[in-house]
């Protein structure tokens, strides 16, 4: 089984010091931390660690306690990672209590599910198409695994372990659901880092088995179904527009064919996600060319027919996931942001996996857009679903019953150190500009490499080699954005260098030594991007683009209801650098009023005007108003 | 009282023999209504009426009864008008076969609805606010008069008068629900129409007191919903974002204000559209200002901000009913069958009070567009809703669980008669303009005009006296609808005269003798038209018109899915006539493939191409495919 070549480096190893992330960061843990640990104090999760019984009825508010493990797991991986760059005694003493309830509700044999124990005893693995029991396992796996690796404690690492064990046992040969799998993918990426963490190869091919099992016939969820009788727990929900036992319910779940065979990304947007990232870190382990194929695949036809500009996926909100190929709608589109976190974890996998930086321009265009507009600009309010257009009436919420992403946005914040850099045997490799350094070990010494810069908004970057005891032979990976193709300028301690690239990375092989300065410089003059026409709703339209920055167009900022905006095309676009933010300034027209009332014959008046944008993902943040991604532009 | 001044004249009097209806006509007699008698008899409606014990269950299958009385109720109306125009005994029997079923039903003291008697009995008028009981009795009388007025039967009146009875002594001052109305407004204007056809002023006093009890406090809705306990029947539904006792819920049903302060058109189109026929009716009836007035009110906000270009209303489908102004979305816009047939109905009464041809303009431009749609060119295919555009996934249905539209479009078309002309105390009034001829008395003398014309497809209408004893001072009032305004011209016997105007009517006052002929010509170039820039959907797009026929784009016709297509907003439209309908042909543009996968800063390719229309009311008659009525427009 070949090593995995290519790791992202440890939190601890990574310093952000950067005017774009830290302010985030720092808001993430002072207030968005707290803010979510008060709400599993009063929404009742950390209660239900008490498992004290409680009544099941039909009110749609007792379903929600299905996911309340994964919630409180999600925190105290987001606060796991807050304490691996940044101590804190209180967070870390916060994190202990939590642990304290999961050992608590921990059962004898190591099952950990506060639902199950407390409202549906007896009945543990009985719907996983639908309870999301593995799913909530998964997240307490991850959970464990952070928490150890941040503060070195053991407490929930062996919590979990334990339970993992039970659940290998039940889902492995001869055990009660021999052949099943969760109907919310997760577990089987937890199991994963689960190995990772321990070395415990059976939490690898438990992952395998889950991943190799699903979509194979006779279909597990028909056959735990027929043994339950025919209704679920949570089967037959009216807000579905079908079951877990049709075609749609199948492909919901992605459980319609076995995962090799699997080429179009179809169904719920973060179950899609979660399992393609699980099968691109079993490809990586052991070498599986076939999952790493269906992978490449499903990619394909994932950025060819339904990625939204702003790196938001699952356009369908009766499904929270895809539609049919070019099915984007902006007003009406769904694009949770967990699943576009879920797709900057499947898009890292993916370049560890392959070494193409084609995968990091898409985790750039998620995490800079379609992710960071998930929460608002003082971190406290949150979007479930993130349109690229609005009428005026889109705000963010401060919680959801079913609080996926608020927990989901932390903890991506607070680990963004593992998607900044790669190391492999031949050096470094630069995913994303943030400033601040790397710490690693290269040809048996220690290295440092400051990166400093003004990104997103400035293309200019300096990496420096700030410690290095001797001369160092090292290739030096530096992303080329899509955007930046052909265009990048590259000196190293003052000399332009003509350099080669390779998979999108500039390749700087060199012999370096401490103080050896490298720049990188971007263009970064803003663009006009057209969608392929195939794409109903942005015919006609082009957005705005400026680096990985997608912006949109508020009411707020200009002279009318952003659909009577029409930007010119020859027109010249302009940047204007305020408050900490870009806007673009595009000559344009806007409509006049109705000549005629509703309906005229006569040709519509336009007026010149400028058009002003901000960043989509720092849009909703002075109050209501239309806004749009899509403008429409004169041919 | 005034008497109503312009009354529409009888189905008797109006033959109907024109290219375009008469076929349509034809195939609603010998298809649609066997085809609807078929359902009602294999879908259990008739049955229903046996009244047999029935078991209620929460299957929503089960909901569906409580509409039954009115399926049956709408059929018999719409074969009661096509015997009016042409006899059939084996029809006239199945209508008393239907009747039979209908007196078993009836209860001892004029009761008469199957839910409420064998699957809730002792339950009657307890829920109004959802159980559509009052809706049911509405379509029964409606169904009393038109069978009476076309055979001179009275079983079905005498029927319906019983319940009618029943209706006043429980709804009237000191009865079990006084202050109540219905949740589904229908009643109100059967009441008037029973009032005309027995000349029983109380039917109409009940009318005018549902009309004025809706919308008052205590909310009736409130005061049953406590009356019976929290929960309706059909109350708490989870298909609906709200309950019957909310903001949204009272709008839904038109019960949030008393009508005569009502100032928006708001809630469920149909609920909408019954409701203002009879406030319009009854503003006739009883010269009531108030009522006329608020009609007024409400007809300028429709046709200002919530009227689709077809003449389709009711953008949203999650309520059936009316978003906000300028919301009127084309994919995913509503605009059901029945809605755009009760503003038919509306606009009808409308230009009854007002004399205003402005009504009928609206009238024939759903008529001709977003009703007609809603069946198939061969009158057994369905559509509940009326989209404006389409992915290529939309289709009529053979039918529908709540099957509400087939049948009004049934009762409508063989009522179109009534339609076409309006006589009063000057003379005759043409408002449609269909072939055939008219029949009524004027100063002592029975008159006969017939209307000759290619409409909608050509513009020249002949009128003849083909009847008149004597010299005929009588005014002739033509309606100059609005797309012809100033363009039209008309002569006398061969000679082009000046006409003046009023309200939108040529007026044409003279002595007129048998033979005389009246030569109307409106031109009938196709045009372009524009929407309100407010209307975000159509920002930068227009749609197709030639007369009284909007047009639309389909994929089959065309180079392209539809969203590719760009009408050169200079370039020549052309008609062509074909297969019993017009194409309009325009210049335009068809977008190129992408030039670099989903997004690129490419500016699109684009190709001259030849743009091709159907009629809107004919799309969806040649398999799957894409459909727009609104096109992009180069500048």
């Amino acid at each position: 089984m070949p090593a995995p070549h290519r790791t992202p480096l440890p939190i601890a190893d990574v310093v952000i010091a950067d005017e774009f992330w830290s302010p985030r960061r720092e808001t993430v843990r002072t207030r968005t931390i707290p803010h979510q640990e008060a709400r599993l104090r009063d929404g009742g999760m950390f209660d239900a660690l008490l498992l004290k019984p409680r009544s099941h009825d039909d009110d749609d508010r007792e379903r929600f306690p299905i996911f309340w493990d994964s919630d409180v797991a999600k925190w105290i991986e987001a606060a796991s990672y807050a304490l691996a760059s940044q101590a804190d005694p209180e967070l870390d003493a916060a994190v202990d209590k939590a642990v304290a309830l999961l050992e608590g509700a921990q059962q004898e044999d190591g099952y950990l599910n506060n639902y199950f124990t407390a409202v549906k005893p007896g009945q543990r693995f009985t719907d996983l198409s639908d309870a999301h029991e593995l799913y909530c396992a998964g997240h307490l796996i991850e959970a464990g695994v952070a928490h150890y690796e941040a503060t070195g404690k053991t407490s929930l690492l062996d919590i979990v372990r334990r339970y993992a064990d039970l659940i290998d046992r039940e889902f492995g040969p001869g055990g009660s659901c021999e052949g099943g799998y969760d109907g919310h993918q997760e577990i089987e990426l937890a199991l994963v880092k689960l190995y990772r963490a321990t070395g415990e190869r059976r939490y690898l091919d438990l992952s395998l088995r889950f991943i190799d099992n699903r979509g194979t016939r006779p279909f597990y969820f028909d056959v735990e179904g027929e043994r339950r009788g025919r209704a679920g727990y949570f089967g037959g929900r009216e807000d579905r527009p079908f079951t877990p036992r049709d075609q749609r319910g199948r492909e919901y779940a992605q459980s319609h064919a076995p995962v090799r065979e699997q080429d179009a990304v179809v169904g719920h947007a973060v179950r899609a996600m979660y399992q393609y990232t699980a099968m691109a870190d079993l490809a990586l382990e052991l070498g599986d060319d076939g999952l790493r194929e269906a992978c490449e695949r499903l990619w394909d036809d994932l950025v060819a027919t339904k990625l939204y500009v702003t790196g938001g996926i699952g356009s369908d909100p009766s499904i929270e996931g895809f539609g049919k190929p070019y099915d984007l709608p902006d007003y009406t589109g769904y694009a949770e942001t967990c699943a576009a976190i879920g797709l900057v974890f499947w898009a890292q996998r993916m370049m560890i996996l392959t070494g193409e930086a084609k995968y990091v321009d898409v985790l750039e265009r998620a995490l800079y857009n379609g992710v960071l507009s998930g929460a608002s600009a003082d971190g406290t309010k949150y979007f479930y679903g993130n349109p690229l257009a609005s009428d005026g009436t889109v705000e963010r919420s401060d919680w959801f019953d079913c609080a996926c992403c608020p927990p989901n946005l932390a903890r991506l914040l607070t680990s963004l150190e593992q998607y900044v850099y790669t190391a492999d045997a031949d050096g470094l490799w630069v995913n994303l500009f943030v400033t601040g350094s790397a710490r690693f070990a290269h040809a048996g010494q220690r290295v440092t490499v400051a990166q400093e810069s003004g990104y997103p908004w400035d293309g200019g970057i300096a990496f420096t080699v700030t410690e290095a005891k001797a001369p160092l032979p090292m290739t030096l990976r530096l992303r080329l954005p899509a955007w930046a193709t052909g265009a990048a300028r590259i000196s190293v301690n003052g000399t332009v260098l003509p350099y080669s690239t390779d998979k999108g990375y500039a390749v700087l092989d060199r012999t370096w030594a401490a103080g050896d300065r490298v720049e990188l410089h971007l263009p970064m003059d803003p663009t006009l991007v057209r969608a392929d026409p195939r794409v109903r709703s942005t015919a006609g339209k082009v957005a705005f683009q400026r680096g990985p920055i997608v912006h949109c167009v508020e009411e707020v900022d200009n002279a009318a209801a952003v659909p009577r905006l029409i930007v010119s095309r020859s027109g010249e676009l302009r940047t204007e650098h305020a408050d900490g933010q870009d806007a673009i300034i595009a000559e344009g027209l806007v409509d006049g009023p109705a000549p005629d009332g509703l309906y005229s014959t006569a040709a519509p008046a336009a007026e010149p005007t400028a058009i002003r944008t901000v960043p989509y993902f720092a849009w909703a943040n002075r109050g209501k108003g239309s806004m749009a991604v899509w403008v429409r532009e004169t041919p």
